[in-house]
């Protein structure tokens, strides 16, 4: 499976590269298990402290891979079991990047379609080169993209995601932005200087308060507002508490940098 | 009621127009019951693959039959259970349109104002003239907007809708786009054929996917994460098992268009 | 505490002035206490229609007192019970801003970082100068704003929300607007007339549909559609009987201004 996603650690970012160019980086199965693993790795891994996602070949991803799919169909069921299964498991993957400690960045180029725009609406932000492609395109082939939707309208206002997905039509990186899909848009050759920079941006900063930050905020978000209040109150005291914090608090009132240890 | 409402059915495209323009196509009780009627023979109709709802003469919907409403205190409860019911009623029509099996699109032109522009929120998508003015202006006249902004805060963000509810202030078709409010701003003169031209791109879609997709996205947005992924990855299973979603994935592998019977 | 936070009323609106400029106007524990004084005695008037809050000096807020939360660690638990007071009390302070009776309006310049970046969420409205900087910073210092952020993702899209807390970087007010989280922009010089023009917009509206309105914003927005549509039918019915609206509406069909008691 290392060869379907490659993945690169250096200087406290792990950089993962869907690596099956030839499909562009479809999630079939053998790739939705790699990134699974190496999701599972990353949720203990305490010395990353951000996780670039990036795509091998000519595009990001085109989302799943139709041809495999359509193998499933002949089993007995006509597939029922096999399709049940696979959304079940291609959600729980994209489920995972929220509960990541560690902030995930899409790194977008090419063409990021159906379950390969639903990886970029489930990572915690994105940067796209100019150019790139961004579609729920499912209904194009009669598979309303019911799945990425639930990623897509968490991002996107509601008038505009029904959009997408009923008329399956793509925006580009500029549009995709302005609706909140992605966080940056950037000139094709400075996309991996451009998402490194903002990688390195997020792991300079106190590693245990970014991640407690991180789960708090898919936590609260989902809260009505006193419970997000109670529960936020408890996790800013805790964040208190760290001697790294008092230190970096410390470090600000006397005007220096912090010695984080 | 046909006159208040006069619906035209064309290449599975059903357009209604609020026909009463002497009234700015007021939503009196007659109006509210003709929409309802209509929008539950669109309920059971497998025929209509998109609705297109206009209002005739200068304005897309000026919202409630004021001097009704008026009229409505003469009773011996000072009009308390009829204003509890229009209420109710309206909000019931509102509520129809997000659960009409097909998508539904605002084509708004002149203005569209407290119930009018709760009317544009509801839809599916809008598409609007240059030139249109949106209000939720009922705060001018001290009935503050309360049912139109279940409708708005649910397209618009937070700040800017309690902007609009509180000044009473239009916005243009322009701003409403920026807002979330419409998907789409095009000269006066080309607001039919561009809304058709949308709703076309719909209706040539498999509409059992988008039938399926439609339901979904209200379902799930109002979901938990978690909850939202177990529903939808169930919705994807039962799309992938329509004979015409596997032709549809095979005809795109193939390279040929689908034969969707 | 008078002095660490100005009340001035005039003509029906409160101006409310964060007076610790040497701070920029820290929310310290006395400055929380007068707000929430101050807050309290608005939650009871009758006369004051809308409410702008502001700083004196050269910043609106910088968020907590950091030199008298570190102070804070010097108790026998090092500090964790007074951390814990500390994020209750403010997260109660900026709870009431939603729930007090009347339009609540940030007019903001200079820098809103922390939690003085979560007050301006905080209000209902937000006028900012040009050249104001916003921030949820606090992760530079290695403490997450994680109340902050309860506030901001309810203004800002996902995505947004989560570069701002965790990059720590500033934007500026045209992309705060461009975000949600202020309503206006304009000119330094302009702000404090802008401001109170908006003020005075709102408070010259039907003071009872106004609070009518405002609480029912909060209320619906975080319910199901359904359970919306219920609770704003019955707050439209109660505001239908108030007799002020009654001569609204007649004076509205009369084409002539109302005569409100």
């Amino acid at each position: 499976m290392s060869e379907l996603l490659i993945r690169e650690d250096a200087a406290s970012i792990s950089t993962l590269t869907l690596n099956n160019p030839g499909a562009l980086n479809a999630l079939s199965d053998d790739m939705l298990a790699a990134l699974k693993s190496t999701f599972l790795d990353l949720m203990e891994d305490d010395t990353v402290k951000a996780v670039v996602l990036k795509g091998a070949g000519k595009a990001f991803c085109a989302g799943h891979d139709l041809k495999e799919m359509q193998a499933g169909r002949q089993s007995e069921d006509g597939g029922s079991a096999y399709f049940g299964d696979l959304f079940s498991r291609c959600g729980e993957v994209m489920q995972m990047i929220p509960h990541l400690p560690m902030p995930v960045i899409a790194q977008v180029h090419g063409i990021a379609t159906a379950a390969g725009c639903q990886l970029v609406a489930s990572c915690d932000m994105a940067v796209a080169a100019e150019g790139t492609r961004f579609g729920v395109n499912g209904v194009n082939i009669g598979l309303f993209c019911s799945t990425p939707m639930v990623a897509l309208s968490r991002n996107v206002p509601r008038k505009q995601a029904f959009e997408l997905l009923t008329t399956g039509e793509f925006v580009d990186a500029s549009r995709a932005r302005e609706l909140g899909l992605v966080n940056r848009v950037v000139a094709p050759d400075a996309l991996n200087t451009e998402t490194r920079d903002l990688a390195e941006t997020v792991a300079a900063k106190l590693s245990s308060a970014v991640r407690i930050g991180k789960r708090a905020f898919y936590e609260q978000i989902q809260m009505p507002l006193d419970a997000a209040y109670e529960y936020t109150g408890q996790v800013m005291a805790t964040n208190m508490m760290d001697t790294n914090t008092a230190e970096g608090i410390q470090a600000f009132i006397e005007k220096r940098k912090p010695d984080w240890s």
